[in-house]
């Protein structure tokens, strides 16, 4: 007799599987006032779950702060922090606005984002194009450098791109995700070659274009070195992936981590599960400390939540540079998660395991069994508004804390 | 009381530290006759110790043929085979011409090569530019099409990138294959990220140039999925690295492996030691079999001499889709090479074995007495004229021929 299977095995079938057959492309670059639902003119998008202007972590304030200047809301950082403090600005996650970013997560309205679209499930998400490395607004630096390089990507590098993507189709971005996992990179914490492949195929765009060469060899000036850069196209394609997945009820599928500096969020059913969020175990640039780090921050862990970065990591050895630790370590740290993962991603193989699928489907039941906590790679932000990083690590989330989550 | 080195342990340091300091840049593209040492008009250069034409394989008289009628010095195929066996063609080695060149490595005086430059040695070494996948050349295809795409190489493609090299100085080569060694290459059998990250620089060097945008696109359309393309910029790198190394006398380090299809060549102090060419243990295209296959043949083993392909293949899982096998197979098969090797390589250095330097330096006296056999990757030619490549796979050559090299 076949086993009948349960309500929520069904569900959790009916997740993995629209995950499983998504196929995500990058159609355009907008701007997000005039693309993102529910994006109000008064209305910031944070990185995490929602969280209050008074209990924000130092580097959210510092990006939110920065994001006013950049809009021309405020002119100045105290003006913009007056206006925090009156309650003149809304809050809300991107994750609710079918919206992604790395670290603070800032998005305001007249920011350029990604557009990303799956035309399997239907569903489109969006992400803000990526700084660099650094003083960033992401990672709460706004200074008058961090606010005119984000005017130079709005005004000059996100038209010149959209003018590439507009001479072709849609560009798939799983295929390069998985070519740049078997070019060493687990496409949270390492892109440096799916960023390589990005390249390749947006200069031959831009060459077709009616950009001079000038012009393209600016692009080009700023995107080599920027591997961070693609992760902003990997999230919004696994979020558009998830989208639909999110409406499902009855499953225990996680469809995202994303952590706002002050609580470790978990999507479950699209509603927010949260706990503290845990310091990183990190790898600090020479200057720093694990006292200047602030907790765990930022949307990109849906990367792991879809198989990638720690879940990926055997396959990058290289990423220890960055986050620390050994490559056995890693090797280690990555197979573990087939013990809180329901099945293995059809999407994205590993070279390094002989071609077997990354770990996928993380099950919070699982999690909560076995007490293995999910292996996320991740940068750091310092816990002040308006440095930036200081170090990249892994987030290893306290189980006894992942066991007493609480709906939020 | 210190020990006393030997002669032959003072002559192992100096060669082992003329490749450790070596630092070779592509400076130039130029015609082979302009400049190759000793490569006269009626001479033909080729893969391997040196060879007769009635003793030469399949595809390296299918590569002599196909070369002589690019030469514009013969009409037909049939043409060039009567030259041959007149007597009319002068054969050498490149490698005993500062060059090297992958497969049958046929190298004529035409031909455009590339110029690899060591200052610290004060070496220059040469090598052909890479014609890409498939019915080539250097596999012995000698087609109509294969004549054509040579041409358009020699009139389209060199003169472009030679532009390219002018807008800038020397490219060093070490500093990027080790970047691809991070990116999951081994950079003999698996180049995709060494080229990826070499079209980056020469695509903004390309913009800096008077090429139109429609010329530097068709050198990119080239250029993108010739993966085997870097390869030939890998290879006399370490040939320039080695050339001041093989006039030291008293040495046992192996300065270069090189196969002419019959004859597996060693060379130690510049000299060729040889054994029957072994049959390749290959993963074979579907069409193909072992039956098909020619026997190891190219100069392109002088990476594992250097420290590279077999002897880098632990961070490279993903080349076993090329050449077969497992990853871990793979890796005990890297592993190994540290037997047989003197020191740990200062240039190259595995992010999988936590930043430890590849082995280098293959003393021919640890080979005879562990009895472990180099490691070499390579593809793999039929063994007629005029078809091409029919598969890749994993050298080993036999040890007991190993032990009974004869100086020749």
């Amino acid at each position: 007799m076949a086993n009948k299977l349960s309500q929520r095995d069904q569900a959790n079938l009916e997740v993995l599987s629209i995950f499983q057959n998504a196929k995500p492309a990058v159609v355009d670059i907008a701007i997000a006032r005039d693309v993102i639902p529910g994006l109000t003119e008064n209305m910031i998008l944070h990185a995490g779950p929602p969280i209050t202007w008074d209990r924000m972590c130092g580097p959210m304030k510092g990006a939110v702060l920065g994001a006013l200047v950049y809009e021309g809301k405020a002119a100045t950082l105290e003006q913009a922090a007056d206006m925090c403090d009156r309650g003149q600005v809304v809050f809300e996650p991107n994750h609710d606005h079918s919206a992604v970013a790395p670290m603070a997560g800032v998005i305001s309205p007249s920011m350029p984002v990604w557009v990303l679209r799956d035309e399997h499930n239907e569903t489109t998400a969006y992400c803000n194009l990526n700084e660099g490395p650094g003083a960033t607004l992401r990672y709460g630096a706004n200074g008058p450098k961090v606010i005119e390089n984000l005017h130079w990507m709005s005004k000059t590098l996100a038209p010149r791109l959209k003018l590439a993507l507009k001479q072709g189709g849609p560009i798939p971005i799983f295929p390069i995700v998985q070519e740049a996992l078997e070019m060493g990179d687990e496409c949270h914490s390492r892109n440096r070659s799916a960023l390589s492949l990005f390249i390749i195929i947006l200069t031959k765009r831009l060459l077709a274009t009616t950009l001079t060469k000038v012009e393209i060899n600016e692009v080009l000036d700023f995107l080599v070195g920027r591997d961070y850069f693609f992760l902003n196209l990997t999230m919004p394609a696994c979020k558009a992936s998830w989208l639909k997945a999110e409406k499902v009820s009855g499953s225990s599928i996680v469809t995202a981590f994303a952590r706002n500096g002050v609580e470790w969020g978990v999507r479950v059913q699209g509603k927010w599960f949260t706990a503290p969020s845990p310091v990183v175990n990190g790898h600090y640039f020479t200057e720093f400390t694990r006292d200047d780090a602030n907790l765990d921050i930022g949307d990109s862990a849906i990367t792991e939540a879809s198989g990638l970065g720690g879940f990926a990591a055997v396959g990058s050895p290289s990423v220890t540079g960055f986050i620390g630790g050994t490559a056995s370590e890693l090797t280690n740290a990555n197979l573990e998660m087939y013990e809180i993962t329901t099945t293995e991603s059809k999407h994205f193989k590993l070279t390094a395991l002989d071609g077997r699928g990354t770990p996928f489907g993380v099950d919070v039941f699982k999690v909560v069994e076995t007490g293995v906590t999910p292996f996320v790679t991740t940068g750091v932000a310092h816990r002040l508004p308006g440095i930036g990083q200081i170090g990249a690590g892994r987030t290893e989330v306290d189980t006894g804390k992942s066991l007493s989550m609480k709906a939020n």
